[in-house]
């Protein structure tokens, strides 16, 4: 069975850009977490409409690899994949730019879940099952 | 004839909360230029090829009142109002959020067109044509 | 007795800036708090160690008004006034740029003070003797 | 001779925040970025009154790895220290929360100089004579 391909689409903005004329470096991070929640939100595993499961996944790293500029008004699809090492959770980006029609991004984040008291845990069964129909191709890192 | 209404919409990213659990209440004035963003760009005054068109509108005012928080999550619809008046160009605003379902913010921005020296000028022919068919109800703000 | 006189000053950063080369006009409303933070704190009003008591001043509406822009590394002097009406508390700010020796904004918050569960209160003791020393020049804005 | 120990001091606004209560991560980025500046301006290579200094230097890479949370109100204490590799420039960053008294977020960040076309060049001599004077110790990632 072909595993699912994420994708999170979004545009850039103005107040995204900085006085080089492209969106500042630390937007890709905002952008990876954008991609993040609504993987997350679509897998069921964050409920909106109960903030604290947002809250449930602490950031232990994050890295970026720029590639290419992008600018105001360019339309970004970001590719999500994870996985599951241990007790961590680790998700991988790349960004591509669909107005440029070039990839601008590669990252990854690392991530522990946490209980209702915020303290780390092991991942629970509902990360096993969902994280076994997910892809982890080569890393883009 | 009805008058177009013009809508931008957009879901409340995580890094747009505050401690308060709420949105931060600075991110209001990125989703008003969102809208005007939007709005100038569907009525082409602002063409995304040429970013110099997005810096032809400076920013003389913004006012923003809050009428109830948001959320991590909610979805927000964006209403975009334009006027003229004399050689300045009035845009007011008026969020609502459709998952809680109520008006969160009422706010306005007032702008001067520039040309390419970043000289404030009068408003061009093409915002007489385009604003003789955008309608001005009465002041959210 | 002379009134004291309350400046916030605060250096422009590179990620303030937008694609026009200025500060973006949505980050003046977080030089405002950060300068309404500085004057609350060092009038005993919000004490770091209780962060529910910076939560306990809502947001009920901004404005500013842009006169001048200011640039990436621009030394910024934020002067900060405070009034009560009713029960509502008004902060007016006016921001000097130092580097360029002009005034670049004036602005202005009203609040309402919340009490533990977040519900609008009648401002306490405190304010009212806190206020009493407090200055209000005619309205800059 | 002991070379220079380079740090930049902050304090963390409440803007910074987001829902769990702690500094968002996506503004550690901005953190480096900020004693990036301090540290390129204390030496000569950035020129305030040059805004395309700061253009000369693009981001190739970031990384954060994340060791405690930090909040509002907290002073922070950002160590930088930099070493140039071939035609690379590297930054590693520690960042001391002196309110807390722990070490919140340990950092990188790599940077290729650009010419004023905004093509990559060899770091110019001035970098190299800098850099001499500079210590890296451990990398603290």
């Amino acid at each position: 069975m072909a595993a699912e391909i994420f994708y999170w689409q979004r545009r850039v903005q103005f107040y995204e850009t900085d006085l080089m004329g492209i969106v500042h470096h630390s937007n890709y991070i905002r952008f990876f977490e954008e991609a993040r929640v609504a993987w997350a939100q679509s897998h069921g595993i964050l409920d909106y409409q109960k903030p604290e499961t947002a809250s449930h996944l602490a950031v232990l790293e994050t890295r970026c690899r720029h590639l290419k500029p992008c600018f105001f008004g360019d339309d970004l699809k970001v590719q999500v994949q994870v996985k599951m090492e241990g007790v961590r959770i680790f998700f991988q980006y790349r960004i591509e730019n669909t107005t440029q029609q070039n990839f601008v991004a590669v990252g990854m984040s690392s991530h522990a879940p946490l209980n209702k008291e915020l303290k780390p845990i092991r991942p629970g069964r509902e990360w096993k099952s969902i994280l076994e129909n997910e892809q982890w191709t080569e890393t883009w890192l």
